[in-house]
């Protein structure tokens, strides 16, 4: 590994996404939901549980008398919403929004401890009891996330406060923490702090925080186990001793490099990754690396659903073993997602493979945004790839697939998540590595950077994932010798790549088209990536698919709705040989592209009501039209059916 | 509905059962299970949760100090227990098991109060607490319990020291409970005692118990709801506040007459069905019947397995809803089998309409005989339909299903229910009605009884379920005018029945063909009932199961075993027309008719290491043959993946 070989991701603030799907989507996040989520932290939504958040930082403030309520991660609600804040600023300069963002700043920098200590619930419980129990409790948790914003804030606005006090309080941090022998040998129950470390690293150039994120990541799941001995000595219940996973439940019962199979809590397990990779990618560490890989193989190719969903069990919110991908008791969090995208992109980072992109798009497209409500007020934790409302209602196994997306959640982690993810998604589409520009996604807008000592602006033009074409022209002042590298997504079968109307020559190294030559002012660059509709099967050890197809177009998976279909989604069978066509529907679920295709209907017949069980029986069907929508857009009209592994005859 | 025109068991003692099938079982329970529980009631078996039961009653009776222990239901081990040894005593005398068995009964006679008062909880934790909460207290459970096996007890030896002590407690019950102003208008959490008072009223002749049952009944779910003002008197937990079924968990939501779906505990249901049954039969009440068909359509046609098996969700051990029955993450008790055992054999009295008898068949060839090891020695509480090793281990929707049976339960319902069934086995059998006898189950063996006042022995020779023939051979002095009436299986669709080697003339109705004429000494009768390889198909609104198949011959359903087919059972596929052979093997399983069938079985293929999902897939075969075995022989080698419902490209 070169460390210099690696590529380095655009900063926001040099993109402008201007297409119809991300734009929006952006807006949405900039117009509800950070607003909507600083009331919600401030504890004003109406029928919401409350959040605490600000209330608790005044209180450990002394601004304000009472006690810590809410969740022992509450903090980090704040903290999340500062970094959307400061992504937000970036790309849409809002002078109000600054300044209800510094005044809540003040508030919580008012409550950190002469020492730097910034964590309201020891602060207002007993500082004593601080560091007592890292396993449940949050603290480095809280931390991590409130250096990501931070950082974020410090770069959306140039303010430093916060990031000061920050620093102020990772410093100290760093005299508890380490290998030496007179510090405490913990880490995080919930791993984060290890790739916000990174993120401070680089714009400190302090190498201290490299060292304390090494420390974190090298530690964990090292014998004698430091939660087992911080148990007994603090008495704090394990609440996963009867569980398969134990300790793997935080990514603990063994240390990092040797683990090989993705297991326990599935945020934890990618946050853990992504700061693995950000360390192993840093120190050039090739045993973390390949750590790194075999956790990323497992996960991909062995425990995530067609949608990017991870994580399929409601139970610890966490991976269960290979090839288990239950459709209907499904968990795959929104913010599990959102942190294999993270884990994603730092792969990419170390080796641009398009594989690592396509699992990124793959999720984007499909298992994240399927948890916001098209106009941004409501949110899915949890992402179903069926969903029978009848069950959710009554069979207690089922209980936490919501037919309908939620208002907020006490638990606040998703909503926040999505909206860091939205405001900052032009950061995840481009990156760069000496003179090549990668183009990892294809989103419209305008992208300023400087290659070979010029600045260019790449002005892409698409209404990609509904359309075949992606047209990119270039501005510049001279002429510049450069590479771009576009990723050929791996759902594509036939692509074209014209430069100026002229088919091009290019490399194709591990799915990107390399395309080197000296680039002029104006010269058009015309993408075509064939789209049509697929037919897609399972690996055959999953259980819950054999039989099954899902039907997808582009990056997009498609579902079925009962509000298009009827109701009985289970009935339904897609033909041998469907006939597909599809249209762009401009007013339907924001503007979509449609499936329609025929397929056969189990029919009723008289004895159903009376016979469970037949012997010799001919199943009776009709054929039928079914129309598919995009799975991100399922659940926003009237709540009902939905599906996407459909039955075939086709096996 | 005519009292007189209802049908009545033959007594267990005029049956000697002796076919390969049902003997061994019962000798089974005789040598095996009957001492085994014993061991257990007094906590002499190693490794095993400890049931305290026969402790409780010593420290009630101040034989010993101490404390009570165990589940609140703990007496009625010792009440299940005695049943069994009843029923085994009327066709096995055993001086020992009767000694056993009085002084056990000297035990728990010596715990009763004065007042007649019988429950060790409550003797030990304080009589003034007693009857404070019905609903989850189990105590007029237990007695119910006790009452039956009083009832047995008495029968099997003619000794009726338990059953007065019992008759005592009852009627100190009923001066506590009932519909006038000065008793608690309470009824039991758990039903079982509605029945149970039944079975007293028949022996003792005394109205009283039948009132006190119809009582019970009556009073259930009427509004005001006793369990809400007894739970906020006395500040009990309602445990099932955030389900979906409520107080419908007791059954106990609305009035028993009102109720058209089985909601909530199913064992809870099917014992309140029975008993409402019963006094629906003894108090001539069409309506209370109507509810009892309506409960019984809707259980037996909308949520009960192929295999009987009932209630799908372990939450709660309860129904869910209509057509819902999951093969993996299924419950389907062995009790709740049993009691709807218990029910249809109730039903049938009333009506003999086969299909009661085909869904007690059903039940007791497959669901409920599962549930014991062919050895006697270990028990399946959860019966599931499909079985995964791996997925028992690490996914928590399915840690409750077990790949192995168990040696005994702390909470001991199932054994020793799969005990006082089996050994009273022989009573489902026949039935009689002024000068009718039916044969609803057929069993080997000789039935000695009383037709238009000759007695008559009937021999039947059979190899039931696995051979197609039943012959019967007539005993008498004199020749005798009767009605033979015999249940065609539902699952049977031809069949011939003859008589001194002719065909005879009969009527069938409801299921039964009716052969009445005057029989003569030595007269034979041969059924034959052809019994092919059948393949079932579910009802299309069962989700679980469409586009699969069940294999079945005659009564009994089977399964693929891992250990015959290899794993990755849900790779199989039965062929579109396949061809089946079947062979006793005599050494295989205790003896069991196994089946052959060719099928398809989805190859490996190389990229499904690394791929998860594909378009344009072709799925590959092989041919491959597959051997099945009957559902209730399997986890009896070992352990390993287990399927009843199957994939066929037939659709």
């Amino acid at each position: 590994m070169d460390k210099n070989k690696f590529s380095k991701p655009l900063p926001i603030d040099s993109i402008n996404v201007t297409d119809n799907f991300w734009r929006n989507m952006m807006e949405l996040v900039r117009n509800n939901v950070i607003p909507y989520q600083w009331e919600a932290l401030n504890d004003r939504i109406e029928g919401a549980e409350p959040s605490y958040c600000m209330q608790n930082f005044k209180i450990a403030a002394n601004m304000m008398e009472g006690e810590f309520k809410g969740f022992v991660f509450q903090d980090s609600d704040f903290a999340k919403w500062i970094e959307a804040v400061g992504f937000s600023l970036m790309w849409h300069k809002d002078e109000n929004l600054e300044k209800t963002a510094d005044e809540a700043i003040d508030i919580v920098c008012a409550a950190q401890q002469p020492d730097g200590y910034l964590d309201t619930y020891y602060i207002i419980n007993g500082l004593d009891k601080r560091w007592t129990n890292l396993k449940d409790n949050h603290e480095l948790y809280c931390l991590g996330h409130l250096i990501e914003g931070a950082v974020a804030y410090y770069q959306g606005t140039g303010k430093d406060k916060l990031l000061n006090a920050t620093i102020k309080y990772v410093d100290y941090v760093d005299t508890i923490f380490g290998s030496e022998e007179n510090k405490k040998h913990g880490y995080p129950g919930h791993e984060i702090i290890e790739m916000a470390l990174i993120k401070l690293y680089k714009i400190t150039d302090n190498e201290k925080y490299l060292k304390l994120a090494k420390y974190f990541i090298d530690e964990r799941g090292r014998s004698p186990l430091y939660f087992e001995e911080e148990g007994l000595k603090h008495e704090n219940k394990f609440w996963w001793e009867d569980s398969y996973f134990k300790y793997q439940y935080y990514q603990a019962g063994k240390p990092v490099r040797e683990q090989h199979v993705a297991e326990g809590h599935a945020v934890r397990a990618v946050y853990l990754y992504s700061g693995m990779a950000d360390v192993a990618k840093e120190t050039n560490d090739d045993e973390l690396l390949e750590a790194c890989k075999r956790l990323w193989d497992n996960m991909t190719r062995k425990q995530m659903y067609i949608t990017g969903g991870i994580g399929s069990s409601q139970y610890g919110e966490a991976f269960t073993y290979d090839y288990d991908l239950p459709n209907d008791t499904i968990y795959a969090e929104t913010c599990a997602s959102i942190g294999l995208v993270f884990f994603a992109r730092r792969m990419l980072e170390i080796t641009p493979k398009s594989e690592y992109a396509d699992v990124m798009e793959k999720a984007l497209y499909n298992g994240i945004i399927s948890g916001m409500s098209l106009d941004g007020t409501k949110f899915f934790y949890v992402n179903p790839l069926e969903v029978v409302p009848e069950a959710s209602l009554k069979d207690h196994l089922r209980a936490h697939v919501k037919p309908e997306r939620q208002k907020w959640f006490g638990c606040a982690c998703c909503p926040p998540n999505i909206a860091r993810l939205l405001s900052s998604i032009g950061s995840y589409a481009y990156s760069l590595k000496e003179n090549t520009i990668f183009m990892h996604l294809y989103m419209g807008g305008e992208i300023s950077t400087n290659l070979s000592n010029n600045d260019i602006i790449f002005n892409v033009e698409t209404e990609y994932p509904w359309n075949e074409s992606i047209n990119i022209s270039l501005n510049m002042k001279e002429e510049t010798n450069f590479e771009l590298s576009l990723r050929i997504p791996e759902w594509c079968r036939k692509h074209t790549i014209k430069v100026n109307n002229q088919e091009v020559e290019y490399k194709v190294v591990d799915g990107y088209a390399y395309i080197a030559r000296i680039w002029e002012n104006d010269d058009k660059i015309n993408i075509y990536f064939e789209m049509p509709v697929e037919i897609m099967t399972s690996n055959p050890n999953v259980r819950e698919n054999v039989g099954k197809v899902a039907i997808m177009r582009g990056p997009i998976v498609y579902c079925l709705e009962e509000e298009d279909n009827g109701a009985d989604l289970h009935r339904v069978y897609v033909s041998n040989n469907p006939e597909f066509t599809y249209k762009y529907e401009k007013d339907l679920l924001g503007g979509v592209v449609t499936i329609e295709g025929n397929g056969k209907f189990i029919k009723n017949q008289e004895c159903d009501e009376y016979k469970l069980y037949k012997s010799k029986a001919e199943i009776k069907f009709e054929d039928k039209k079914f129309k598919w929508i995009p799975y991100y857009s399922w659940a926003n009209r009237n709540p009902g059916e939905m599906l996407v592994w459909v039955k075939t005859a086709q096996i």
